[in-house]
């Protein structure tokens, strides 16, 4: 059976002031009871047993990880000491996975993304999960766009290569960075192009592999860690090594650089949930198009969503915000700024306000 | 010396959520440090001793009174058990103070007012005490409009009747209620309209023989009233009839019924500070309009007032509001609504939700 890895590493600083440092989004309970993370792991039941799910994290996260996944066994959390990217983090679940069975399907999902038709995410890590068994090409999946998105990375899709069981696989010609709008345009006109979703399945041994070649700094570094695995020395190598590691990401460091790399075109209902506007397509709005959670009153508002737990709110004659007041802080963003909020952030820790952060 | 009697039972409904049902506006420090009854009371020093100061307001109010007031004498709170309009007040404090010596002057002055020139104040409040103490003529101040205001009765001055010591007082021709736009313009032209301030002064046995003319019922349960004082009786007593006085304004009661009323034409940058609006114009604002009570972070915000001060705030991109985030309760008003937060109030009661009121 494969294995799952999922990232769970990210700040989700665009969902300030719910998400903290201490608390990031994907430990948050952002739609419905459950949160990003608990949803993520539900997502693989009938796919990916509990055994074969790991979950890679900052040590901070261990515990509430393990809070909100009980069921996880606790050498399924992969400690990274310091966040140094996505290539060392998948490099280091790689090495742990490496000593249960090399020749094994690793499947990379984040955290806190949203996907609406499971049954078809499941059909196609099946089938990428099938393709990348055989050992010579990594398997990604790309989300067919639906607005040219200036967000997120794409991926160009170039010749057909299988369409056993109805998912159609093609060879990834090329890998871009986020693109300008125009850019944009012409992705999502051309009907080629993909959105990039972090979503990749490849064999752990070829992974290995592919990061001794292109990333060899990354690879030494791992390999000095791998000697101290199952020893006493491996807290203190890892701590020690992890430092050093080079920080990169692994579609900057390995996927735009790598020849054998497929994509599988995705329209599952994926939603990367990137910011406060776009979880409001997840609740539910009243007629005017706001969405309230807590109590209060609003007089002739419209199109505003607001989140506060413990005071009572009244807004009147105002539209577009997004208003999250919280234990100790309050947030009041026009809606056109709700990419912004990491500013807020960064402004905010400018300012010396490190405690509400 | 003549009396002062303070009116300190306003609800200050616009200025929720900082103004609540037991901390009303005028117990507030709106403006710099001190409250505005303090203010108030303040504003008297050289023109009134504290012994001549009296206050009138609910006995929920009789703490916070002499919390703010120390050095007032516990006697000079006049308690209404109930509101019951200004007329009502005024009449109870004219029958308390009518024990002392019915032939003082009596000065009427709200609690929650601001004056800039207190000097200029001061001059005005010794002509008129000593126009009133003649005994013949009610006088009232009258403040010189310099905007159409719809939200204040106006008086309008008929002929010139002293001019000594610089101060001009007219005879009052009428007494009429808060116009709309267009009379508010016609007054504002004509230069013989001012807004009725509030603030009176008469003789007491003056002003005790007017009610008995003008508002007969409240004159009979006043009488009533006064058999007790001074008796064990009387807290029973003034319990009792207090619930069944007429409940009427000393503007629509006597004031626009009696003929022998002056006006003196104020100019000494007076404001009722009615609404947090108003209020902007005596706290100091950053370049953009801003005005941050609390902390955080203001990014493309414009010309919006937030009072925070127990959580940090982060704004952006928004532009006249008004934020005050409160211990229990978070308003969020476009500043041209500010007049409407007395709908707020009573949406919030009609919703059940009185424990912020």
């Amino acid at each position: 059976m494969p294995f799952a890895v999922i990232m769970a590493g990210g700040r989700g600083e665009r969902f300030w002031p719910r998400s903290r440092m201490a608390k990031p989004k994907q430990f948050l309970n952002l739609i419905g009871e459950k949160t990003m993370l608990q949803l993520t792991v539900e997502r693989l039941e009938g796919l990916i047993g509990i055994p074969y799910i790991y979950i890679v994290a900052g040590p901070e996260f261990k515990d509430i990880i393990l809070e909100q996944i009980p069921q996880l066994p606790e050498e399924n959390v992969i400690i990274e000491p310091f966040g140094r990217d996505t290539a060392a983090a998948i490099g280091l679940a790689a090495l742990v996975l490496g000593q249960k069975n090399p020749r094994e399907v690793m499947i990379v999902l984040p955290a806190d993304h949203y996907i609406g038709n499971v049954r078809n995410f499941h059909e196609v890590l099946r089938s990428a999960a099938a393709t990348a068994s055989r050992g010579d090409n990594i398997v990604t999946l790309g989300i067919t766009p639906h607005s040219p998105e200036t967000g997120y990375g794409y991926i160009n899709r170039g010749e057909l290569i299988d369409t056993s069981a109805g998912i159609s696989t093609y060879r990834a010609a090329r890998f871009l960075e986020k693109p300008d709008i125009n850019r944009a345009l012409e992705f999502l006109a051309s009907g080629d192009y993909l959105w990039n979703s972090g979503m990749f399945v490849w064999r752990i041994d070829l992974i290995r592999k592919m990061i001794e070649k292109h990333i060899p700094l990354l690879a030494e570094g791992l390999k000095e860690i791998e000697d101290s695995l199952e020893t006493d020395q491996y807290p203190k190598t890892v701590q020690k090594i992890y430092l050093e590691l080079p920080k990169v990401s692994i579609d900057y460091g390995l996927m735009e650089r790598a020849g054998n790399v497929y994509v599988i075109p995705c329209d599952f209902g994926w939603d990367d949930i990137g910011s406060w506007t776009a979880l409001e397509r997840y609740v539910e709005k009243d007629v005017l198009g706001n969405v309230l959670h807590g109590e209060g009153i609003l007089l002739d508002t419209v199109n505003t969503y607001v989140i506060s737990n413990d005071r009572t709110v009244a807004l009147v004659g105002v539209e577009d915000l997004i208003v999250v007041n919280d234990y100790d802080s309050l947030l009041i963003c026009h809606k056109s700024r709700a990419q912004e909020i990491k500013k807020v952030v960064q402004a905010l820790k400018d300012k010396g306000f490190d405690n509400v952060l």
